[in-house]
């Protein structure tokens, strides 16, 4: 297939509007989907074009791949019956590649938002070289390419999700994995591409995890009216992210969120950070274990015994998990204080501990919080959407880039049959 | 004089890009006249307008009393020589009115960012109710309007800077200040309105105090590229704010920037807020006088006496300011790491404290941000500069409404002789 969607060139004004619609009416269409069927009519009530403008720009996209037609609907329309427009639920796609201490799990989502593929491997990260640790990752995501492939979905970028900080592709630190300056962008995709020879190079992305998770429940999660919240993300370490009226603060350098190293006790254990006593020592999944005296491994199970044992009312449990709670609420007060966000999010381990760990949280933010606006029970302090995770935000946010684009990204002239 | 600059009415959309031009070519002016001389063919260059609409532009704001001409000027121009243009020095000015625990401050800043006037009475707002210390604040701006009027100077608002949590004109909670949900904003302007019958009343807002000095620093200080900065605010109590990518954040709810209540010790002494261990509670003025044997009424001459003792190499001085410098540090360094700005500006009483504050300070960002990025003497923990105040961001903010819109503030029809 030719597609009709290849940029124009010369007249870059009149295709930059071009473009600008196409990403409008396809925007329209996703959204008006959500809540029933789209049809040309609705659409163009949506965007403000004219009806005959939308007929237009739904041709190209259709054509590109990135809308279909499904039937007639009679819905809202007066006289003569519309035609659903849906996104396509094959051809464009993004991949998100989440690389934790002990699991990689990767995703495809595709223009819809919806998560299509999902492969999950428990394994430990800390102990390989970083260049080794990316290449199983890549491994993992080639298999799901192929996957998706037999779906007929098209990754059109990847997006790395690391628990550290990250910039230019690098991270800088990841005090968890043991990384230090390491080039995981271009290691990675190095390692797919040589998974995947004779194909085209796929462009990779990289982005702090928490962010990402984030991101994933602003997109996908129940946050109501939420648009400012601060996210945490419990894992072998504690991310965070903030994300400021529906958008994800990232910071002058790109390190912001790093709640993780907010200091509890300036005299407490040392922290893989080099720093001491830092809310990661006490909330930290490791912590929580050893405050339960949970032995072994710790991962998943390790998580799935400490719920077992608090449910069935272990006090050391209940007080590990307590304990956790109230250091913190205490950090979550200053950060609310600091940003005076809608509400806070706990993701990740925190979410199978909120009947234990969101009390004296609650507790210490009603306490401490100076705008009198977070007392328990007013639904400000809350679990994650089971929906929001790292792995299916970092695919996203690859489809975001579509949708903003879809010029840019349609199918290669060629690449498929007429 | 009658005002060509009257709004149009009908032709709302052909009149919004009219205002739109006449606020671009006024900031225009104002920006330029910063670093040299501003000409008809510089705005045309700057702002992407043909020279002879900046032209009809400027007499119209000329005709309104926003632009003056001051003689010829060859800078930069080949061939003829053009008119310099500058802001107008009287007419439309904004004026500034920060309330503060110990001691009320008036500013008059005109269009050009400069502050004209300025009345500062040192005396104890905590010692009398509130409607009657507004009112002492607007006996003291209407003094101040008086002396604007000599100097053909027109306020045509007023913002309050107060020391609390702000939200819809009242003062939810002043802790310092012992005020909780006070109508500041009506109860200052019907003060104020007594004091001058007969004559408009002035529009009122109201700010956190923090957040105004913040706005100053951002635009009469000399941050150089700085444009994410954590602003704190040090009087008796330890007031916040954030301002992220030249945007000053509020907040959900208007209380963002309280970092002055963020806990350093859960068990320490109560604070005023209502928690234990706040920041202000080891760094505020009176804490820092306490701690340094300072006996007596505190306020601007017991930070002198401080500053002379700690000057003198007095060890209970040294040691009070660095102690509170560590904790300033520790609390820094926890904001830092969730939001990574540039940089963090410390004013109020800490300016003059920078020499026995910062050094421990910058010791604890370094060793406890995980960005690596705050190694002390790399400069980004630096004092706010003289021209950075509440009083002088609240009156600017008044005066960024009428570079925004100029037309809205044109002097009234038959105000002023033809």
């Amino acid at each position: 297939m030719k597609s009709i969607l290849t940029p124009l060139g010369p007249k870059a004004d009149k295709d930059t509007v071009r473009r600008h619609n196409l990403s409008l009416v396809l925007r329209a269409v996703r959204d008006e989907g959500e809540h029933g069927e789209a049809t040309r009519a609705g659409v163009a009530a949506r965007v403000g074009l004219t009806r005959a403008a939308v007929s237009s720009l739904v041709e190209q996209l259709m054509a590109g791949g990135f809308l279909t037609e499904s039937g007639k609907t009679f819905s809202g329309q007066a006289g003569r019956p519309g035609t659903a427009l849906k996104v396509a639920r094959t051809g464009p796609a993004g991949l998100g590649v989440e690389i934790n201490i002990d699991y990689v799990s990767v995703c495809v989502v595709d223009l819809a938002g919806a998560g299509r593929i999902r492969r999950t491997e428990h394994l430990d990260n800390r102990g390989a070289p970083a260049d080794e640790a990316l290449a199983r990752a890549a491994r993992i995501a080639a298999r799901t390419l192929d996957a998706a492939s037999e779906q007929e979905l098209r990754p059109v970028g990847a997006t790395l999700a690391l628990p550290g900080l990250i910039s230019g592709g690098s991270v800088r630190q990841a005090p968890n994995l043991g990384w230090n300056e390491v080039p995981a962008q271009e290691l990675f995709a190095d390692a797919l591409a040589a998974l995947r020879p004779g194909r085209p190079a796929l462009p990779v992305a990289s982005e702090n995890e928490a962010n990402l998770a984030a991101l994933a429940e602003l997109w996908f999660g129940d946050l109501d009216d939420v648009r400012s919240f601060l996210y945490l993300s419990g894992e072998i370490g504690v991310g965070g992210a903030l994300v400021l009226n529906g958008e994800l603060l990232r910071g002058a350098h790109g390190f912001a969120g790093e709640i993780g190293h907010v200091v509890v006790d300036p005299a407490g254990p040392a922290c893989r950070c080099g720093s001491r006593g830092c809310l990661e020592q006490y909330a930290g999944q490791s912590a929580l274990l050893r405050a339960a005296g949970i032995e072994g491994p710790g991962g998943a199970p390790g998580m799935a015994e400490l719920e077992r044992r608090a449910a069935a009312g272990n006090p050391r449990a209940v007080d590990a998990i307590g304990g956790a709670g109230r250091m913190l609420g205490r950090v979550l007060s200053g950060a609310v204080n600091l940003v005076d966000p809608d509400a806070v999010v706990l993701g990740g381990i925190y979410r199978g501990l909120m009947p234990w760990l969101s009390p004296p949280a609650a507790e210490e933010l009603s306490g401490r919080v100076v705008s009198g606006l977070w007392s328990p029970g007013g639904g400000r302090l809350r679990a994650s959407s089971v929906a929001g995770d790292a792995a299916r935000g970092a695919a996203a946010l690859v489809v975001q880039d579509v949708l903003d684009d879809p010029v840019a990204y349609a199918e290669p002239v060629g690449a498929a049959g007429a």
